[in-house]
C-alpha cells in the first residue's frame, strides 16, 4: 500500500534546533508577531550540564526580553576571579584577585545558571508573547531542504522546502536520559563522541514510513549545533582543527578545604596542569579539568574510552593538592578536546541561516559559547522577522554574515589565546621560555574580561549602521561581505563630528544604560529598560534644554518633519495604527524635571494622543535626580551637549545604527528608507 | 432517606477566606511546612478593582516569602506626591511636591498593583512551597464552629470543630461576576451595601442537602472580612461610628489635560470637596472623589441607590476644573462611607483568630487597609505555625493580640485625622476656623508617610520582645493583654544597656536593610535577603574584628556555648536533623574579606559542615566594601560597634527580639527558654 501523500503547509520562519539560539529566533518571532515553528529532534530539553555562563550582555538581552529578573535571581553571581599558581616550592597559592565583571560596565554582571532553566524561560517568555502559537515540536527531524533560487528575492515566495519526520518516542531520547547513571554522563554531546547520534537517529528513522510533512517557509534558521544538519544539508563546511588539549567537566558538590572554592579561580599547578573552578547555584561547583594523562591518537583524536570521571577527578585532586577534595554528589560530567572551528558561509541565497554552534565552535572553558550562540540569534532574529513581515528590506539580511562572522572570528582569536596559556605549564622563572608566564596570563585574563562581557562588539558599516569604511574590512572580511553588504556614502570627517555629538553612543555598539526620569510620574528607569525587543526601531531625541526658546524652536521644527505625511514616520506606519508601531520615538530632555511639563512642554508627536488612551505619558524622560536611585548623569554618560541634544536611530536590537544634529533631519530619513518599506 | 454522615478530618490550621490576609496565613504555613486547609465562599478570587497601595513594609514581607520582585515589575511606581490647592482666586494650583516613600526609609518604595494580581502571587507561591498540597478551595461555607474548651490548653488536641458546606457554582458566584456591567460595580463588597450578601448565600445554602464535612482544627484563622462569620460566630463585635463623608472611587484609563494625572495628587478644591490621584499600572488611575452632594439619611447611611458612575464622575470633573478629564474605560467602581470600627478581642481561647478586615475597619483612601490586614496574618501565622508544630510554646499566641490590635488602634487615629483634614473645606485664610489649613495637611501628611511605610510599628514587652515595662500600655491596653503576655524581668537601666549595642536595631522592630557581602564568594545581599520567612527563629552574631585575638577569643567562647548539647540550639534541634532547622546563626564579621577565610577564622557552628554537602558557605558575611553595589556600612547603621558585635536575637517574621553582649549568652538562652519548646 502506498503512504498517504504528506501534509504540506507554509510558515514565515522555520527554525531548526531548540537549544538556546533556537529558541532566540523563535523568541523575537513571537515579540514581533511572525508566524514561526520551531522543531528539534529530541524529545526533551535539557535538565542538567551543558553551558551555563551568562555574559552581561546576555543578561541585557534577556532584559530586553522580559526575563532578566527570573535569570538574575536564580543564578549564582560570580564576583571575583582568583588566580592561583605554583610558588617558589612548587605549591599553589593565590597570587592574585580581580573582579569577575569590570566595574561599571554593565548594570548586570556575569553569573552562572544551567543551559535548563534559561531554556525554561525562553519557552515561557515565548508561550507568553506567542500567545501560544509558538511551541518546540520535540521529536521532529528534518530530513532533506530545498531552495528554489528562482524565487529567493521575492517578498511573497515560499522558496524554502523542507521535509520533516515526527519521530517515536525512542528514537528522539538522547543517550544521556537513556542511560541512567548516576552523574549525567554528558559525552553523547562532547566533541569526543565518534558515532554521530544524528545520523543514527536519522538511519532509524528512515526505517519507518509516514508521519512525514512538506514545509515551505520564507525563512529557514539552522541552530542545530556543531553537526548541524541543516549546514550539511547547504552542503556548508566548518574550518580549522583541534589542538592537543583534552580536558573535563564535573559538575558536583564539592567536600573540600579549598578556601576559595565558591570563587572562579584559575588554578595552574606546577606540573599537574590546570583547573577552573566555575561555583553555581544550589552548592554545585563545575571544574574545568586538564587532563594531562590523555593525549590523541595518531588521528588527532583522543580515545574516548579511556575517560570516566574517576579518571578526570583524580586529576583534579592532583591539581588542587595539597588542598583535600571529594565530592558525594556529580550532576554532570563531560570530556572536550579543544579546537576552533568557524564556517566561510553564515547563510544561503539569505534564506537559510545558520546560527550558534552551526557555524563555529570553540572550547567551553571561556564561558562565550552559549553567548556568542545567542547573540547570534539575536542579531539575526529582527532581521528575519520584519523582513518576512514587510516592515524591512531584504538588504537588512546581509549584515548577519559581516557582523556575526567577525565576532565569531574574535572569539575563536580570543579562545585560541586563552586556551594555550592557560593549558600552558607555568613558567618556572623569566628564563622558562617553554612555560607560561602567569603576568601574561592575568594580563590576557584582564583584557579578555572585556571581550567575555559582549560588550565590545563594534558592527562594521552596512545599510543599518552609517559609518564609513569598508564593510568588508571592518565585518568578516569574506568576499560575500564585500559583494553584498551596502553601505552609507560617509567620510570621515562627517562621521567624526557626527559621533562627536554622543561620544558615549559609538555608532555599531549597543546602547548602554543609564538612568533617567519619566517626565509625567518620575520614576527612574535604566533606559534601556525602555528598548524592548517588540521589533520596533527607535529614534532618541536628545531634546536637551527644552526650556531654552531657541532649543525650543529647533526640537519644533525636528518634531514637525518627524509628523510630516511625506517623511519616514507616517509612511512607515501602516493604515490605521498607532504612529510608534514600526518606529518609536523617545525623547529625553536636560530641564529640571519640575520645571517642565508633558502637554505645555513638549510637541504632540512626542507623547501621541490616543482617543480611548489619552496622552501618552512613557515617552519623554528628564536626566535630572531621582529621589531614591541616584542621578543617572545620562547626557554626561552619552557624551551629548545638554543644551543642544542630537538625534540618534538605535536598532530593534539595542545597537546604535545613526547619530546625527536636530538639523540633520535628511540624514535620519535616509536611514530609515535604506532599511524600512515605506508607503 | 437521611443524608449520609459528614466526613470528617483533622487538619492543624483551619483557614477562613481568601483574600490577602487568610492567603498571607496559609503562605506561613506552606513556608512551615504546616497542615493546613483555606476555604473561602466565592468561586472565584477577584479580578479588577478592591485595595491595591504596597507599603514598604509588605514589600519586605513578599521579599521574605519569594515574590516581592513579581510586584515590584508589574506595579506602578509612587514617586512623588503633588498637593494642589485653590489660590487666591479660588482656582486649584500645586502647591507642593513631596516624595511619595520618604528617602532611605526601606530598599523598596510604596507602589501601586491591584490586588488580583497579589492574590495571583501568594497562590502560586503558597503553591510552590506547600508542594501543591495547600490550595484554596472555593465555594466552601462555614456553617457552625464551636471551641471544646476543655482541651485548648492540650497541644495533642484538635479542639475546634468547623462545619463546612460546599456551595453551587450559582450560590458562591458574587454579584460583581453576574452583573456584568461596563465598569465592574464594586458596591456588593461596599460598606454601602444593606443586604448581607453572605446571609444571602448562607439562607440559600441551607435549602440543599448533603456536601457537608466536619472539620477537627487545631487552629482557626478567621480572615473572612468586615462581616466575617467567624467574629460573629464566637459573638465578638467591632466598636465605633461612621461619619458623615461619603467618597466614590474609580479606576478608569483618563483622557485628561491635568499635568499631574501620573502623580499621586491630593487636590482640595475650593467647595466642591476633594480628589485622590492614584496612578496605576496599565495606563490606569484610581480616583478617590468626595461626594459631598450624597449625605447619610435619619439612620446615620448613605443611600446607595443614589450612587452612579456618572454621580462619581461629575463630582471629580467639578473639583478638577478649570482641567478638562474624562473617560473611555471605567475598570471598576465603588463607593463608601467612612467609619473606623474595631473588635475588642482579636481571638478566642487563643484557639480561634480574626485577622484584617474581621477585627478592624476603616477608609481605604490611606491606602492601609490591605496592607494592615496581610501584616496581621504574617505576624500571627508564624506563631500559630510554629506552636501548631510543637516548636514553639503556645504562650506565644498571646503577644498576636497585644501586637496587632495596638497597630489597628494606631491606624484607625491617623484613619481620622487624615479623614478629617482631607474631606474638609480648605481654609480661605487664617481667620477661617472652620477650614482645614493646608500647612496641617500637608504637616499631616509627612507625618503620615512614615506611619503608612509600615516601618514605624514597635511591638510591646512579651515572651518575644524583651524589653521592659507593662506589655499592656505598650500593646493594646486590654485587660486581655494584662493578664496573658508574659514579660522578660528587665530594668529600664539594664534595657537600655543592651540596646545601646545595636542602636539601629530596636528591640520590637523590624531588621532594617544593609548590604553585606557573603565571605565566601563576595556576593552582595540586602541582609534582610538572608531573613527568610521559613519559620526560623536566627540569631546574628555581629562578630565584630575577627582577626582580633581577644575579639576571636570572646567569639570562640560564645560559639562553645552555642554549640553546647545542654544548650538552646541542639536542644531545639529535632534528633537527626541539621544544626540550623529551628534557630539559623548568622554571621557579620567587620574586618576586611580579602584578609578573613571561613574556615580558617570561623568556629564550626558559624558554617556546619555536612558530610553530603560540605562546608555551609551562605551563614557568615562581611560588613566591607562591593565591587558593583557600593558599601552597605552595615555596623554604623545597625549602629554595633565594629570592633567587639553584639548578639541579636530575631524573630521569624524579622523583628527584633533581643539584644546582648558576647557574654550575655545566660539572656539569649533565657530568650529562646521562653518561647521554644525544648528537647
Amino acid at each position: 500500500m502506498a503512504s498517504p501523500a504528506p501534509k504540506e503547509s507554509n510558515v514565515d520562519v522555520l527554525i531548526i534546533g531548540a537549544g538556546p539560539a533556537g529558541l532566540m529566533a523563535a523568541c523575537w518571532m513571537a515579540h514581533c508577531g511572525v508566524s514561526a515553528r520551531i522543531v528539534d529532534k529530541r524529545n526533551t530539553k535539557i535538565f542538567c550540564g551543558q553551558a551555563d555562563g551568562l555574559q552581561c550582555r546576555s543578561l541585557e538581552i534577556f532584559d530586553s526580553l522580559g526575563f532578566a529578573d527570573r535569570t538574575w535571581k536564580e543564578a549564582n553571581h560570580m564576583i571575583e576571579i582568583c588566580m592561583w599558581n605554583p610558588g617558589a616550592d612548587g605549591v599553589i597559592r593565590r597570587s592574585d584577585r580581580i573582579p569577575d565583571t569590570i566595574v561599571g560596565l554593565s548594570r548586570f554582571q556575569q553569573i552562572v545558571l544551567h543551559q535548563g532553566r534559561i531554556e525554561r524561560f525562553f519557552l515561557d517568555n515565548i508561550k507568553k508573547y506567542s500567545k501560544d502559537s509558538i511551541k518546540v515540536e520535540r521529536g521532529v527531524l528534518p530530513e532533506s531542504l530545498e531552495i528554489d533560487t528562482s524565487k529567493v528575492e521575492d517578498d511573497a515566495a515560499y522558496p524554502v522546502t523542507v521535509k520533516l519526520r515526527t519521530l517515536t518516542e525512542e528514537e528522539a531520547t538522547p543517550a544521556q536520559q537513556q542511560t541512567g547513571s548516576k552523574g549525567s554522563d554528558g559525552l553523547f554531546r562532547s566533541n569526543l563522541t565518534n558515532e554521530d547520534d544524528e545520523d543514527d537517529l536519522i538511519r532509524k528513522s528512515k526505517a519507518r514510513a509516514g508521519e512525514s510533512e512538506i514545509v515551505h517557509a520564507k525563512y529557514v534558521i539552522g541552530c542545530d549545533g556543531a553537526r548541524s544538519w541543516t549546514r550539511r544539508s547547504l552542503g556548508l563546511e566548518l574550518d580549522g582543527e583541534a589542538t592537543d588539549f583534552i580536558w573535563g567537566v564535573m559538575d558536583i558538590i564539592p567536600v573540600t578545604d579549598f578556601p576559595d572554592i565558591r570563587m572562579r579561580c584559575a588554578i595552574h599547578s606546577a606540573s599537574n596542569g590546570s583547573l577552573m573552578v566555575i561555583p553555581r547555584e544550589n552548592r554545585l561547583v563545575r571544574l574545568y579539568i586538564q587532563l594531562k594523562e590523555v593525549t590523541p591518537d595518531a588521528s588527532g583524536r583522543a580515545d574516548k574510552s579511556k575517560i570516566t570521571p574517576d579518571l578526570i577527578f583524580s586529576a583534579a585532586q592532583k591539581i588542587l593538592a595539597p588542598y583535600k577534595i571529594d565530592y558525594e554528589y556529580c550532576d554532570w560530567w563531560t570530556a572536550y578536546q579543544i579546537g576552533q572551528r568557524i564556517g566561510n558561509s553564515f547563510d544561503a541565497e539569505r534564506r537559510v541561516f545558520l546560527a550558534g554552534d552551526a557555524v563555529h565552535t570553540h572550547s567551553p572553558k571561556a564561558g562565550q559559547g552559549m553567548n556568542v550562540s545567542m547573540q547570534d540569534a539575536y542579531n539575526l532574529g529582527w532581521k528575519v522577522g520584519l523582513v518576512a513581515k514587510g516592515v524591512c528590506k531584504r538588504e537588512i539580511l546581509s549584515s548577519y554574515q559581516s557582523e556575526r562572522r567577525r565576532v565569531a572570528q574574535d572569539l575563536i582569536e580570543f579562545d585560541q589565546k586563552f586556551s594555550r596559556l592557560f593549558s600552558g605549564r607555568p613558567a618556572k622563572d623569566v628564563m622558562d621560555a617553554e612555560g607560561v608566564s602567569m603576568e601574561e596570563f592575568k594580563d590576557a585574563f584582564l583584557k579578555g574580561n572585556m571581550f567575555a562581557s559582549g560588550l565590545s562588539v563594534n558592527y562594521g558599516p552596512s545599510s543599518i549602521v552609517v559609518k564609513p569604511g569598508d564593510a568588508a574590512e571592518q565585518g568578516d572580511g569574506s568576499e560575500k561581505t564585500k559583494k553584498l553588504v551596502k553601505t552609507h556614502d560617509l567620510s570621515l570627517e562627517e562621521f567624526n563630528k557626527k559621533q562627536a555629538l554622543a561620544s558615549g553612543l559609538p555608532v555599531g555598539m549597543r546602547v548602554n544604560s543609564f538612568k533617567v526620569l519619566n517626565q509625567a510620574c518620575a520614576r527612574p528607569w535604566h533606559f534601556q529598560e525602555r528598548l524592548k525587543a517588540d521589533g520596533r526601531f527607535r529614534v532618541v531625541l536628545f531634546a536637551g534644554n527644552i526650556l531654552s526658546p531657541t532649543q525650543k524652536a529647533r526640537v519644533e521644527k525636528f518634531c514637525a518633519l518627524l509628523d510630516a505625511p511625506e517623511n519616514f514616520l507616517r509612511r512607515a506606519t501602516p493604515e490605521g495604527k498607532p504612529i510608534d508601531s514600526i518606529v518609536e520615538v523617545l525623547t529625553i530632555h536636560s530641564a529640571k524635571r519640575t520645571e517642565t511639563e508633558l502637554l505645555r512642554d513638549f510637541p504632540e508627536v512626542l507623547h501621541p494622543f490616543d482617543e480611548k488612551l489619552g496622552w501618552d505619558y512613557n515617552k519623554v524622560f528628564v536626566d535630572d535626580e531621582s529621589y531614591h536611585e541616584g542621578y543617572g548623569d545620562a547626557y554626561k554618560n552619552y557624551g551629548v551637549d545638554s543644551e543642544r541634544g542630537c538625534v540618534v536611530a538605535v536598532r530593534p536590537d539595542q545597537y546604535v545604527g545613526w547619530v546625527g544634529e536636530l538639523e540633520d533631519f535628511g540624514g535620519l530619513q535616509e536611514y530609515f528608507e535604506g532599511c524600512l518599506v515605506l508607503k
